[in-house]
């Protein structure tokens, strides 16, 4: 099957190939090849990296990847966790911690079907992993549709990045030709791209702070989360996302009420 | 949960924890030591090595097992695959290649429930692996109950030892209990009342009447379905419609910008 094998590799390494991995922050060359190798076992092709450590190209991480080198040398570099997702229409963060941010926590399992029924239905999606020791952040984590938490023994959870990433990659895998995708009832609808929630956010928050709702500002994160969460939730349309944005634009506008 | 959690490490460490991991003539100390690791992530515990290529005990393997050095450190060693595997009922071995044995051939999944059900029944059960480049010999294999092939991509399966026994151990640990509800991330939160939604329902399409958001009265009502719409899709606690109501309230409140 050398032809075969040979079309399938180019195939396997188009954008079309399943959702992509975004490894923000990552810290070591050895982890980022590691990462790519584990992305190939399960014929994930796209990686993205936020502002790693060392730069881009890495040597250790080309070296590590060794088969999957194309992999890691096809690799697209970000300043932000947000300029990287702006293209994204589903996006799920796999984080250790428990982070009660009002979001669909889900098993890697659960996590894959979902996946794989938005890919299916021709949504672009992505799997978001943090460095090595520190995760993600809240903020990071505010822009992500779901979380899923890999189980493991509460004694000794501790997992690698390239583990975390072979667990959802297989996963992956294992939840091709599950394909009945859910109906959220929305028929062809477009997804808002996360550049636009990320617009939506920023307006709002923006309002939010000249009329006063956000004042306190040691409490605002906290709650620009869960405005967020809340958003976030209601998986919006492009074309609802321009309907939030015009009633926040009326509302700013409307003459201010005496009392 | 400090009690109960020092009960499960000592539980965890006895031989009552689920399958042995066999390994068959491993190769370099570090391999055995991520075996142990993988392991013990998903709280197995029993390692049994069989005729280790660089001796026993080995200080890499001890190393490289770091947080489940005890795993590694109390791992027995045979001479033979027939000796060590001469206590257990049922065994299962894992290998890449199709062998055509005239054996189950189960997927990692399919394997560890049938594992998980002996190991219930009180079976003494075992997941047995081979060298890192050569696998299993076929007179290993003759003495297997059944053979496991992870999925990967044809044209780049090769998984490491560590990757292999780390998978098995995640669907061991997954086959536990299927029963882990899904979270959607609220805790305790209580979802809001369908009174406290019409409410904010009527005061937002009111602050969008006032605002002429809402202006065209012919398209009102489609208008209204939609908001509502994604507004009942974000699934809101009572908490969150008080902060929805709070926001819509400031932004009524802020002064109107000039243009």
């Amino acid at each position: 099957m050398t032809d075969e094998g040979a079309d399938k590799l180019t195939q396997g390494m188009s954008k079309d190939g399943g959702p992509a991995v975004v490894l923000v922050k990552p810290q070591m060359g050895e982890n980022i090849g590691a990462a790519a190798r584990a992305m190939f076992n399960f014929s994930l092709t796209e990686l993205l990296l936020v502002a790693p450590r060392d730069g881009w190209p890495n040597a250790k991480a080309i070296a590590m990847a060794a088969g999957a080198a194309k992999v890691a040398e096809a690799a697209q570099v970000f300043d932000s966790t947000k300029s990287a997702l702006s293209g994204f229409q589903y996006v799920i963060a796999c984080t250790a911690r428990d982070r009660d941010m009002a979001k669909p926590a889900f098993t890697p399992e659960r996590a894959a079907q979902e996946l794989r029924a938005r890919h299916e239905a021709g949504q672009k999606v992505a799997l978001v992993f943090g460095a090595e020791a520190s995760g993600l952040e809240n903020e990071d984590i505010s822009l992500m549709d779901a979380i899923l938490t890999i189980p493991a023994n509460p004694e000794f959870s501790s997992l690698n990045l390239g583990q975390a990433v072979l667990l959802c990659g297989y996963e992956w895998m294992k939840a091709a030709d599950q394909t009945a995708p859910e109906s959220r009832g929305r028929g062809e609808a477009t997804p808002a791209s996360r550049e636009a929630l990320v617009q939506l956010f920023e307006h709002l928050e923006e309002a939010l702070i000249h009329s006063n709702f956000l004042m306190l500002e040691e409490k605002r994160p906290a709650m620009v989360q869960n405005i967020r969460a809340m958003l976030m939730r209601a998986e919006l349309t492009e074309q609802e996302v321009r309907t939030w944005r015009g009633m926040i634009k009326s509302l700013q506008r409307a003459t201010p009420r005496k009392g």
